[in-house]
């Protein structure tokens, strides 16, 4: 059998936990065999000529050069001043789909079961467009900006995926009863997008609607499209569905294949440096990683493995239920992927 | 005993199923003896001077007497041109607070029990300011409009409520991480007025945060205060944890006593007319606004009339899992008004 050549991935630890649950997909993808090496680089707040915020220029290059990045949470205290590092990432590398697979596990009760959805959040702009003023002393606006070009590609990007996934519906969901321009031009796009996808079906649903469903029937969705505030929460959301931020992958999306994989939990830095961390979130987003780079066999085993010891109940972390450390849950998730070889 | 005089109220009966829950409440006053006589209006949308939309001016002329309204649904389709005619009426008589109490209702199996929590919405600013516009072909902003004044005013409002309420903590929910000044000054105004309810706890939370907490565990919240657009995601989520739009009341404060009171399902169009909708809704957001004009006796009386009913299961609408008409269940409720004399 041929030796696959190593393929190399932007690992950015992050703070609080960040290192710790970075440790623990490390050697679990080196119990597995992954064939990829990484490469580590960290992100602070760096100010550029004239004042702009930017993220390290080793990052940055680093991510230019191998296109895939994993990373743990990263602190963003308002009072710095300077812009969330999660946002400036996103924007650096034109990270414009969002996605979030939803999935209920097993073994992990909440009170729902047979979630099986996905939300993709346009991630560029909307009401995160960063815009604001004062008009004048007590009044102040914030700017919701929507593009066609923008809403079109996210629309195009969750079709595309819906396709590639065997999932047969796209729901848009918007509030274009209230802001008639801005998400009245966010649905036509995707109205427009669903034309050429006549093998998945088109639905449209006001927010409020689908926040009112989604908590008394989830397993009704499939993949969700939406503006960027809309998707912030119902990400969060639909992970409250099936245990939490603890458990639910990100990946953040461009063109081209360059993306960066993500835990969109915090920093816990309460817990950090305890081995009381549960590394499952960044772990899975670590298997979309795979799955996006094509390594589908990789991902599988990891993801079955991760699932094995969650369902099993006796290796777990706190936050899981459990009595076990971080190092400990890991190391039980490397015995099972080294016993399907 | 002295007759108590006759206040009177604006009914506003609305479309589809709303003329029939209206007979319903009116039934229900009716047999427990409220003091109230009903003046009928119709909303329709109008278009004034200059092309303004408006509600009719008699309707307008009866709240400006009566100060106290009672509403049905109302269709607001996009296609007609106009602004939903509920935010018209909200916008006309400066309603600047919606209010939604959110109680898990005995009987109404759901997944969540023990609910207890009030959504407390800023009605009249935020992301439902109307101002949009086209900035360059295929680029379309929308205004949020946040201003000091109306932020102290609804915050001064929900420490009120929890104050006279006997409850014991607030929470304002934002993204003042993303949008810093809009969201900002909000919760700048919600700290400012906290100082001075000392007996009142205080908390924020991002919105994204609160939607996660709130499907994971929903008792831990208690009253929650925020901008429009949260409020109307987030009411509707509550909403969806006790049973749905078709159980759960809201009121429109405004300041002297100004209020309309309204159940905010849908006009229901396909079950119109055929005694089969459930005044639910309408009946709680009746029992608000009794409590509101100080009848908490009668208040108390119809609602325990109706929570009895649904705990008994035996007299239910079909969308609460029975097979009665809307008459019956509304006759079972008036019967057992009755029988408490
Ligand atoms: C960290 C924060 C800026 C971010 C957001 O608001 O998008 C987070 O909530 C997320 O969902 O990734
Ligand atoms: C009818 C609609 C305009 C309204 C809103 O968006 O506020 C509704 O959803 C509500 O919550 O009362």
């Amino acid at each position: 059998a041929k030796r696959p050549t190593l393929q190399t991935v932007t690992l950015i630890p992050g703070d609080g936990i960040g290192p710790e649950i970075s440790v623990a997909v490390m050697k679990i993808f080196e119990s597995a065999k992954v064939p990829i090496q990484w490469e580590e680089r960290n992100v602070t707040a760096i100010q550029g000529p004239g004042g702009r915020w930017m993220i390290p220029p080793d990052c940055k290059e680093s991510m230019d050069r191998t296109l895939i990045g994993l990373k743990g949470p990263l602190k963003t205290p308002i009072a710095a001043g300077h812009p969330s590092m999660n946002l400036l990432l996103r924007k650096t590398f034109d990270l414009y789909a969002n996605v979030r697979p939803c999935v209920s596990i097993e073994g992990y009760k909440t009170p729902y079961t047979d979630v099986d959805l996905v939300t993709i959040r346009e991630n560029t702009e909307g009401e995160y467009s960063g815009i604001e003023h004062i008009i004048v002393d007590g009044v102040v606006q914030s700017i919701k900006l929507i593009t066609e070009d923008a809403s079109r590609r996210i629309a195009e990007y969750a079709f595309e995926y819906a396709r590639n996934n065997q999932r047969s519906s796209v729901t848009a969901v918007h509030k274009a009863n209230i802001m008639r321009m801005s998400d009245g031009l966010f649905l036509r796009k995707c109205r427009e997008v669903a034309e050429n996808f006549k093998d998945i079906k088109f639905t449209e649903m006001y927010l409020d609607t689908v926040c009112l469903n989604m908590v008394q029937d989830p397993t009704q969705f499939d993949v969700l499209v939406m503006p960027n505030l809309y998707g912030d929460i119902l990400s969060d959301l639909c992970a409250g569905l099936i245990g939490g931020l603890g458990v639910t992958p990100s990946g953040n999306i461009g063109a081209n294949g360059v993306a960066i994989f993500e835990s969109v939990h915090g920093t816990a830095p309460d817990i950090a440096g305890l081995d009381m961390a549960n590394p499952t979130a960044l772990l899975l987003s670590a298997v979309m990683m795979l799955r996006h780079m094509g390594m589908h066999d990789y991902g599988k085993k990891i993801e079955t493995a991760c699932f094995d010891t969650i369902r099993d109940k006796k290796v777990l972390t706190g936050d899981l239920g459990g009595k076990s450390k971080c190092s400990e849950f890991t190391e039980e998730i490397c015995r099972r992927v080294r016993d399907m070889d």
